[in-house]
This record gives C-alpha cells, sequence and structure tokens, in this order.
C-alpha cells in the first residue's frame, strides 16, 4: 500500500505562503536583524534570578499561565509598569498591561483588531519591515508619513490627513515609532508629540506606538514622555524585552485600557507567553535594569562611533548616515545612482547582508538608494572589515565610492 | 483637545471575537484544564539545568533562535528525536523536527496549511475542544467519526469515507488523538493503526496525529508506534512539553517531512520559540525524562483511582465512566435524562467547573450528557470533595444520582 504516492499538494489550502529554504549558518558580515552583543547577556545574573524566582513560585509551571491569568505574570507586569513611570512617564494599573510572546504578537494582535482589507492606515516613510508586513498581508493600503531628523513632520502630516479625508478616507491607525525610529533612531519632540496626539482626536485616527527601541539611549539624550503617557485613551502601545536584554526569549508587552484590552485579549491566542522567560526577566530586571540597560547603552554607542567612522573612511561624502540617538542600527543614505538592491547578491557572494532601503520603507521610490546596518551584535573588527567589504562590493557594481580613506580603489 | 470623545468603535475590524471577560482566581473545585500536579514540577532539576545551559550557551540568547534557524534549539530537537525513537517507534532526523509553541501552535499551523473554508474534515466524535474550535474558526465542516473503547471504529469510518467521495466529498484530513485519546484516553491497537493508515492512503486524505498525552501511559500498558512513525509520508504529528511537565512553559513539537515542514514553517509566525524554555527542558529531560514520566504516571493514575472511586461512590450505577489508559482525565457519560449543560451554572456557584460534553465533541447530540473531569492538578481530598458537590449539584437539578454511597440523598 505504501508504494501508491501520498499526494499532498491535493490538500493545501488556496494561497499558502511560498515555501521556507533551508536555513543556513549566518555570513560573515550579518548586518541584519534585531539581534543583540552577546557578550552583554548577564548570564550569571539569569542563573540566580532562575534560582530564586524557580525556588519561590516553580510550582506555579504546572498550571496554564502559572493560574494567574492570561495578561502575564504579575511580577514582570509590576515590573513593566514601573520601569514605564520612571523612564517613559506613563502610570498604569498592571490590569493595563499585557505580556505578549514578543512585541510581534502585539503588533499581530493590533493590526487583527483594527485592519479590515481595504483599510488606510499611516506609517513612517522608512519604517520597520516586520510591520509593514503584517500590514500588507492584513489587506491594509499604507500611506507614508514624511520623517525628517526629528522623526514626523507634523504640517506634512497634517496636510495628508485633510487631504484623505477630503477624498472620504479615514485612516484606521497611526503606527510611529516616536522614540529611536526604525530605521532612522530619531526621537520625536514633545511639541510634535502634542500636535500628533491633537490630529489622533481630530480625526479619531487611533495611535499604534511602537516603543520597541526605546530602552536603548545614550547617556545625556532625554526622550519625551511616551505618546501613551500623554494620552492613553487614543494610544495603543507596545514595547519589548529583545532589544534590552535578548530576542530569543520572546518577550514583548502592550498597554491599552482595559476597554481595548478585552478587545485584544480573544485574539492572542496562544495559551499564555513562556512563563519561565517571564519569571526570570522579572526576577533579574526587578534589581537590575538600570545598571543593564545603562552599560549595555555604553557598549552600543561604541559599536556605533565604529561603524560610522567605519562607513565614513570608506564610503566618504558618498554615504549620509541619519545620526542615532540610540539603538543598534545606522540607516544610510547613498547617491542616487545607486540602486542598493542591485547590491544584495554580490554582498552575498561576499558573506555579506545588509537590509536594503525598498524592504524598510512604504515606498521604493525614495529608498532605493538607502540601507540599514545593525551594529549591536558583530564584533569592533567585523563592523570595521564588514563595512569596507560593502563598500568594495559597491563601488565594483556602481563605481562608488571611488576612494576608500583617502585612496583611490583598485 | 482631551475632552472630546476618542471613538474605538468606528475603528474596530468586521467581525471581531466577544470581549474577554475579567480574569477571576480559579474557584474550589477546578476539573477542567491540562493542567499538572504543582507538586511534581522537579524545581532543583529546572534550577540546576539552567545553570549548566545557561553557563554553556547562554551568550546565544543575544540573537534570534539563538542564531540557529527557526525550527528551535537543536539539543531539544535531539531529545525529541530520541524520546520519540525510543518510546513512539519513531525513527527521524532533527531536520523533520519543529519546535513550537505549544502544540496549540503546531495544531493552528497544520489546520491553516491545509483548510480551506467550506472544506470537510473527520474528528473522533468526542475531541479535544481546542482543535475542533481552531477548525471551526477556519470555516471547515467537521464530520464525527465514532469510537469505541479503543479508539476510532475503523468500519464506520471506512464506510464514512465511502459515503463522503459518493457525495464528491474529499476530506482534507483525519485529525485523531490515537494515544491517550482526549477526552476517553483510550488506545488506539496496532491493527486499526494500520487500517486507518491504509484508508488515508486509499483516499489521499492526510492524518493529522496528535501526540500530547503519549507520555503519560500508565506502567504495563504497551501503545503501539505512533502512525508517524509506521508511515510518515502520509501522517503530519504534534506533540507537546505540557503534559508531561509544565503547561506554562508553551513547549511543543510538529513533526513532518521536510516536503511539508518547508511549507509549514512560514506559518509560525512567531520569530521563534521562547530559547530559555527550550535550553532548559533539553537540558533538564535529556538525563531525567524517563525517571520524571515514570514517577508522574504513578501520581497521576494514583489521583485518577482517588477521582473513578469517588465517582462510583456519588454517583454509583448513574455514571458510566470511560477506563482512561493514561493522561490527565475522566470521560463520564450520565443518564440522557440528564443535560449537563443545565449543571453548568449551579456547578459554577458551588465553586465547581467541569467541561461538558459537547464542548468535547463534535455534536451535542450524543454528548449532552457526558462531562470531563481532570484530575491531575487537584489533591486527593479536593478530588473528593469535588465529585461528591458535582453529584450533590446534579441530584438537585435533575434528580439523579438518588444515592450517594449506600445513602439515599436528602
Amino acid at each position: 500500500m505504501n508504494d501508491s504516492v501520498f499526494d499532498y499538494s491535493r490538500l493545501y489550502r488556496n494561497g499558502l505562503p511560498d515555501p521556507a529554504p533551508k536555513w543556513a549558518p549566518f555570513p560573515k558580515y550579518y548586518f541584519i536583524g534585531g539581534n543583540n552583543d552577546p557578550e552583554q547577556i548577564p548570564i550569571e545574573g539569569l542563573i540566580d534570578a532562575a534560582a530564586s524566582v524557580l525556588r519561590r513560585e516553580g510550582s506555579k509551571l504546572a498550571i496554564y499561565n502559572l493560574g494567574l491569568g492570561p495578561q502575564g505574570y504579575p511580577g514582570l507586569r509590576q515590573f513593566v509598569a514601573d520601569k514605564s513611570k520612571k523612564h517613559r512617564g506613563i502610570n498604569l494599573p498592571i490590569d493595563d498591561v499585557l505580556i505578549t510572546t514578543g512585541s510581534g504578537q502585539g503588533l499581530d494582535m493590533i493590526s487583527n483588531m483594527l485592519i479590515n482589507p481595504g483599510d488606510t492606515i499611516l506609517a513612517e516613510e522608512y519604517c520597520y519591515q516586520g510591520a509593514l508586513n503584517r500590514f500588507r498581508k492584513l489587506g491594509a493600503k499604507i500611506e507614508g508619513m514624511k520623517l525628517d531628523a526629528d522623526g514626523i513632520v507634523i504640517d506634512a502630516l497634517s496636510s495628508q490627513l485633510a487631504d484623505l479625508k477630503s477624498r472620504g478616507i479615514t485612516p484606521k491607525f497611526i503606527y510611529t515609532i516616536p522614540t529611536i525610529q526604525n530605521p532612522t533612531a530619531s526621537i520625536l519632540p514633545l511639541d510634535r508629540r502634542h500636535a500628533l496626539l491633537r490630529l489622533a482626536r481630530e480625526y479619531n485616527v487611533c495611535i499604534f506606538e511602537d516603543e520597541c527601541y526605546a530602552d536603548l539611549i545614550w547617556d545625556g539624550i532625554e526622550a519625551p514622555p511616551a505618546l501613551y503617557a500623554l494620552d492613553p485613551e487614543c494610544v495603543l502601545h507596545i514595547g519589548s524585552f529583545s532589544k534590552c536584554l535578548a530576542p530569543a526569549l520572546r518577550l514583548g508587552y502592550l498597554f491599552a485600557p482595559w476597554e481595548q484590552m478585552k478587545r485584544l485579549l480573544p485574539l492572542k491566542g496562544d495559551s499564555g507567553t513562556g512563563a519561565l522567560d517571564q519569571m526570570v526577566v522579572a526576577e533579574y530586571f526587578s534589581k537590575t535594569f538600570d545598571t543593564h540597560v545603562n552599560h549595555l547603552n555604553g557598549v552600543l554607542r561604541e559599536k556605533l562611533r565604529v561603524m560610522t567612522e567605519a562607513v565614513e573612511r570608506e564610503f566618504g561624502a558618498s554615504a549620509e548616515c541619519w545620526t542615532p540617538k540610540g539603538g543598534i542600527f545606522l540607516w544610510i543614505k547613498l547617491p542616487e545612482s545607486v540602486d542598493v538592491r542591485k547590491l544584495i547578491k554580490p554582498a552575498a557572494e561576499a558573506g555579506l547582508v545588509f537590509n536594503e532601503g525598498p524592504a524598510w520603507a512604504v515606498s521604493a521610490d525614495n529608498s532605493f538608494n538607502s540601507l540599514r546596518l545593525c551594529f549591536a551584535m558583530p564584533d569592533h573588527q567585523t563592523i570595521r572589515d564588514g563595512v569596507a567589504t560593502l563598500a568594495q562590493v559597491c563601488y565594483e557594481q556602481t563605481g562608488i565610492p571611488i576612494r576608500s580613506g583617502n585612496v583611490q580603489r583598485a
């Protein structure tokens, strides 16, 4: 009987995504992905935290959600509330905090709550690919919001909303990363935050605030309060432990008043976020968050310095870097004669991957000559060598940049 | 500006699920949910495992999927492959193993790969609610397969498939829990397994094998090899660490040949399963699985004995229990004059929750007088008192059972 051919192709549903490729180990110069510095994982701190929290509460692992409900381990919700009060100006009860399985789950849940196919939503013109992909998958039409060095340009947004309204279009939400914008790493000033919230109320457009990177701000730079701190009634807020601690843990959070929380909870659908991760992180960070993050930010800023110097050395005047106020990535604009999509294949052959601008933008029209380089994972020498490799590939494909340091390229 | 009312009702998408209720602590007699015995969580073992695996590999937490690809921590995939070879007769490379965020994610992924709205699928007439709900949500029509004390009745299934074919209907898959069926806790004999696989090939119907409870089998009872062991080409297989260790961890697994695995991977969508949970469980179970599970099964069997005795004592001839060969639940049939749905509210008022038959069945027609009681979490006295409470509630509502022990009820 087993000789007959069993035919799965008759069983697959319509519209299945393309098959996954076999996984391959990372290339040498891996400048993509929200990875962190492996040397900054606080191994002994996590071991101590695991021992202490498991001895105190480990028996609860026998019960779904630790027997404490679907919003997450209360110790972690309390930590998130405390940290958000201290650092982001947010006052909220832990009943308005949901622990999510990564901030990606928060993105999925909020998108799923608000988007009908054909709906219009607004996103920053340069924007996190994972968010854009999710919105598109649900059939949203995305309008880009103009950015400058400080984030959303309010006058442009105001005209855009008026124009949409004149065409009978009410956007569902404005997706924004106001604090360490991805990929430009800017911080939206307070006056723009207030103006943005006024527009949200005027047009009844929800603000979807993504603060994934807001813990990673360089020493001496102040971020204004979160949008959620200023007007929680029209803001839904997500954050993450991936960037301040470890992305392999899959821990994020979502803030919403109960009226929205109760609509979001049925969309979680995973029977709870992994409890050991939640318990260990709560136990560790309740004592060490500021120390850990301050140290991490120093390490990251130094890596950014190494990368920026390498870009200046290798690309000279051909590369225009946005100035990061924190985070783990550098957004670089090359001359308009360079289409970075044509560099993907030769770069891969040289062992280098980067994020091409069009994947990190609402439109390719103003992003084809931009790229994003992540700097948290590679060490200093890999950053230097990788940027040199990228410049060499770019030169071979486009004739740009013509000089490396002060030396003419071969 | 903040005085204006912000109106979310204009923003919600169509067809949003009903809002969640506020979470409330468990009632005294909590006989639902796949929870485990809190006293059997191996706390010191998990602490040691966390310390050892974090010291060896903790720095990898800085990287999504530990930098090792989307199928999960190789140490855990190797453990799952080894255990499945030893206990379930399955020979498979770790490339055919995917670690999932609970077996619920495996259910979601396989359903999402195969179901178009309107498709027919087959499920055991009494069946896990979480699976039925997922299939229905995707628009599947579910046909029930007749069960007896040994699981699927093959002759009935054979006629059913022929009948469906005569009506031009090819079911997409047969969802089955052949080893400790949920809720009847039966084990499908080997000859029926072979016959089921022959039918799958004859009709080109995929077998979706759920082995969530297959680790929990009473000492002295032998389970035949998994369906996946007998014919992996037409079987997709899921399993879980929720039942043999801890449901709050959110760890399950999925077996599929690469041809199907590559179609499933793009449907995972969570950027990886929590890595700390994976690492700790791999480290702990690689040394202790058999010892842990043997002990756990002894504890569970004793709890089942306490529950079965209580049901006999309190319900007498009014209750017909299916005989579990393992697992954590007891499926009970009451006389046809009892509709268990009418007991839900008065039971809740007495501090008791149970799974009503219609939620655990394809049709209410043959399940309205059945119920499922889970026994792993409550202690012996709670089991005894809870069953007595249930009998009292049932008597007050229906006049059945008339006797408790040998005493006429008041």
